[in-house]
């Protein structure tokens, strides 16, 4: 496949250190005319799960052929792998940490490489800062239109990541949890739009943190002043939110709080 | 007008979610040769005047031609409108919520538009994200050099902004507003220098939370040590500024604190 | 030499206000096709050490050419000098504060210049922000080419960084300091991996904050939980780490904690 001439970058290395900015240097060094995007680099430190779920949000939306760099590696320098993959179009390049298992669910990974190939970095390279010293390189390389077998052997396997799924109690109920929280304080639940469509078609109650949820609306702004509405979100999924407000303030939520869902 | 090929993004998003990351492979989608450039996605959640505020110190520095994108957007999915202009030579874009009205003050609004025009997108467009689904797909074909006329129809009228006004009290007493605060703590109020020039060439005196500042300086720097200055910033406003320090801090102050002027 | 057509900036600004975005319209209007690419904006105001310091971790890794407009500037506006330089084969501009001296040691500085070339501005400089309104526009035409002794004239000294050293206190003993804190809570000293080695070669020991570290492993993930260890980092320093944890939290450390290291 053609490479796109994009690299993304998503880390956990926040934007105050050199990190990301070391990175960026090695790409343009290895391939002057790259377009670098960040994703993001606000991942809570080593939390996997907030960055399969982030770059899930982004990655597919991208120039087929786009490099994506996803740097959360709490086991830089020990025996964990590091993984190149094809997914729908997309090059993933990460360690094998369980990102790439919740990045492909519900799509199909091709060209599964382990990352074996090393370049050369006068002093050597970091037992710390793999992103910078072998991913970045390799990434640079792969957006310059090189094939991916180059830099390691195939493989079939990567390390699961334990994602919360939705449970079907009964035909009319199901549970969900909160997976992610954004900005606006909109508690994002794993609960599709499908899902909510398998339920019976009669009135629907959502249940979080003791609070019943009655209104099932298009947009944020048709909830009323406080009132806690779900909307499906721009990924599909159910959002708990209020008009103008945060549902995290004002219910107290937290990522992987039960969500009920009834059909009465 | 030709376009610069620059699209520059202004958003309430933050950047810990995948939001503004989503837009920027929908803009890269549609337009791969595309610079993209953050203003910033620190607005506070909803905060028109600040979103206002901030793309007006920035906005007009860059290259003709260029299609800010500018999404901060409580009302997404209701009946608001989007809005396109060119302002300046810069091309804008963003809901009809009073954010163009903060942005033209001074300026002639051409080729205002409600943009009507509607992307495919596989999936459908999103009613809580119009920045990633209709927005960022006309931002792209602006910056390739479509005309903005092609993506909606001509209209006259826009949302207004409540922006507090200067207001003189006498002809020797001025009364603002403080209308930021930066992250050096200066206070920046809208209180312009030729403003302060029409005042009566006498000492004068300003009043804010209770303190009087006698000196107007040329640099922060000119400052002592926890002496409230006023200083005319890089937008040509009145700042009161603290050397070395914060004034915010040391005040107590908070944006919207009235601010007085006086020729004594 | 020629230039990469790469700017990189290095701030105390923040990403919340306009000052940032200002200064990529300015680049951007003197030169179109530049790739612009942040550092960081996060030092804290008027912080050179912390500047300097992370500009050391990521500015050569840059291509060769590559122009680093570094701003942090307490003496805006007075009559502190602007300098142009050129080490290891970067170009770095910022004020005759210190920054430099941090970012040149052990390196050779060349073509060191006062900048004292002025471009035009509507509206005219102004006093509060020379980033955007006298260093951008040089960096601009630097990336696209043009000689750095265009814009002043040579000099020769710049003012000095008081940078903690190390301190060799008997040949089995060195005392060093906490010089970063990063966002992990890796605490990051000025001992480099050479001091470590001119050490006798037995068993080391650390003190930092009365807890001693016995161990100096290679990998972050090599410590057991809520051990302290030692690691040489990615920049060839000693760092104090715990493993999926903060040293910082842990230990209540501080930039400028002194850290002891004995051959025992």
């Amino acid at each position: 496949m053609t490479s796109s001439g994009i690299v993304t970058l998503l880390t956990d290395f926040g934007t105050a250190d050199s990190y990301v900015a070391a990175m960026k240097g090695v790409l343009l060094s290895w391939h002057r005319r790259l377009t670098i995007v960040d994703l993001t680099h606000e991942i809570r430190p080593q939390d996997i799960l907030q960055a399969a779920f982030v770059a899930r949000g982004c990655v597919f939306e991208f120039p087929l052929g786009t490099v994506h760099l996803l740097v959360v590696d709490p086991g830089v320098g020990t025996s964990r792998r590091l993984l190149g993959a094809r997914v729908d179009g997309q090059y993933l390049l990460c360690p094998d940490n369980g990102l790439l298992d919740g990045l492909q669910r519900g799509r199909t990974v091709r060209q599964l490489t382990e990352l074996t190939w090393r370049p050369r970095r006068s002093g050597g390279i970091s037992q710390t800062f793999h992103g910078r010293d072998i991913l970045a390189p390799i990434a640079a390389r792969l957006a310059s239109g090189q094939e991916l077998s180059r830099f390691g052997r195939r493989t079939t396997a990567w390390q699961p990541l334990p994602l919360p799924s939705v449970v079907r109690r009964s035909p009319a109920r199901l549970e969900g949890r909160v997976v992610h929280i954004d900005r606006f304080g909109n508690l994002i639940t794993n609960v599709s739009d499908g899902d909510l469509r398998r339920l019976p078609r009669r009135a629907i109650r959502g249940i979080i943190r003791g609070r019943t949820i009655t209104r099932f609306v298009a947009t944020y702004a048709s909830g009323r002043p406080r009132e806690v509405v779900g909307v499906i979100g721009s990924q599909g999924l159910l959002e708990l939110a209020v008009r103008n407000g945060s549902a995290e303030r004002l219910l107290g939520a937290r990522r992987n709080d039960p969500v009920i869902l009834r059909s009465t």
